[in-house]
């Protein structure tokens, strides 16, 4: 149960429409999630967070689309957010995890997690040759 | 400042050198952290912690090394351990993670960071279709 | 399911009587939610917390009600605490929050739960501007 | 020290200097602090993250500006970001946070920190009368 | 639901089998928990997952058993992991963990979180009497 | 540095000088760390905060010291809390913490970490048989 209403009908909304039309055309696929359907009581917000979720995870980009998915479910674990877990590992494995690649993905989230702690728990000072260091005049290095 | 002393000569121990000659063979680098240094206070963690991290993050594998640095920035991140951010952000630089890639890197973890806060706050359902389901009679699918 | 059984008469225990009554009378209100009827297997447990939170949120202060109620709201959703966001959402209701200041406090937690991870990615240094400095030496500033 | 090297002169590029112009302008500050300087080595990342800010932040809006730095202060405690605690404090005492008020700030952070391990450790189940139930048919309510 | 179908025989692959006897064995029970059999769809990650929770856990040693579970209990609960707080508070009433105990253990995690906020909130500065210091040259000093 | 300057000499305020006085009492040393020093801006939610702590932790009950502070330190590292992390760690030596039970609640809280994320990536169900069920009649059961 969430903390607000599903609405009903919520494409009676014009903006609502305009915006599920752009998701289902962006992800071939007639299905819009709760997530989505719940944020539809305020437009505004539904509109901006989809823009940005659009923009950063269903432009091509430099990164390819499964990588982006593997990382989206590294943080909601890590966030323990159980709907976003749910939703990016249906995602990851649309867009083609194997039953292998997501054994290693959970390898690599588990042994971050346990070494988060122990770094967390020892306080181990950060070495200066992790260190950045001062950069070049230039200011947008892209 | 740690919790620990850091040992000044870890390696009069017969157990610590070997593991840290076995991680300077791994990556071809006579550096070893302060990680490593820390937790040498007790052979027995160092040995099994390296043996983990060895096995998930330096062995050949179906993911390639930089996306495993990627999704280990991605805990780390969300669990807020400052050690293991600039020491996987340092390795996924080594491993030729360039501005551009990084750059996206941060937009998925953001963009993560955000919708996991909203469907947290809304409580959403998990959908049924994300359901995986009952599984077949045939145990380990890998 | 929770990890007691929740008592079935637990105002026949009469410091649990005596602190469900207050609670009645400070939210004037006969519910009283899981949470208080579960933690009502400890009575010492139960007065602490009660007295803390009543303090706390139902004492008239400069805060105003609705203020402290979007809070809790923020600090449960970050702390991906499902019991509380909900008991706090109602209640935030239940003190006339509306649509419209729900979808921007959604807002808010959504740009601060996304900040937070790139400013803990890039590791970014506090500006020494930031810096409360030395005190006064008078001791208890309220 | 941050994971990227702080630019000398960031404002070199266009897109970086009209984004520093319009924070000034917005913020009545010459001051661009830490965070800002660090994202400018994308400006893509840079310019969308300032939007959100400046959108949900700097604009009047149905909750007032104190609000809703306090609910970024209760978020980025909740999230362990030094820097966020540390820079939204200072806009918050800029916006007229007395200690009183900062105290009770705290106050509320505090007790919703202890109940949300409460409650999760407890397990509690969601109370049927949380459920905001099935919503009316017009889909955006705002 | 989670996000892989449980396997109905598990068992008949013999690497699980394997590990699921010697679970039976270590605890003296005939139930496996669907944890364990969800992660049999990858043999790797099942067995060295179990070997690391059954050295730690199982194998007699400097700490009691129940200090252990209670420990775990603390570092789930914080977390938000609700599958561990379930399954470790249920082992811990298996070592003997009394209602009196459960009270104080929920006591020390309820104050702990509740601080770990505050000192968060005022990002007090770590006191120097903290410092472990430089330690001694003998490496490893268990 | 902190959100608030630290005050010179806190103990001119009484009610300061009483809270400091008896922790001084109560932990039988001189010292009073950064975190209550700087708490004491506000008398109020000093006295409270350590009328709690020394409630749970410097009372004796059921649990051992020790055995406090290792719960402690755990939900610590977990909430990534320098400043708890280090105090309480510094509170275990003081009460007899070795370096060999230091290196095992390690490795409970290392094993939980990773624990919490794999159940929480897989989203396991919570098993029926730890449902706690419903309780008896009588309420209170300490």
């Amino acid at each position: 149960m969430a903390t607000l209403p599903l609405a009903h009908q919520p494409e009676n909304h014009p903006r609502v429409k305009a915006v599920f039309d752009d998701m289902r055309a962006t992800r071939k696929s007639d299905f819009i999630n709760s997530f989505w359907r719940t944020l539809a009581f305020d437009p505004d917000l539904l509109e901006r967070t989809w823009q940005e979720v659009k923009q950063v995870m269903a432009v091509p980009s430099l990164l390819d689309p499964l990588t982006k998915e593997m990382v989206y479910i590294a943080v909601s674990v890590a966030n323990a957010c159980s709907f976003c877990v749910h939703s990016h590992t249906a995602a990851a494995r649309a867009k083609g995890m194997t039953d292998g690649q997501y054994a290693e993905l959970l390898s690599v989230i588990a042994v971050a997690g346990k070494t988060n702690q122990l770094a967390t728990a020892l306080q181990v000072p950060v070495d200066a040759v992790f260190d950045a260091g001062a950069g070049p005049a230039d200011p947008a290095r892209r």
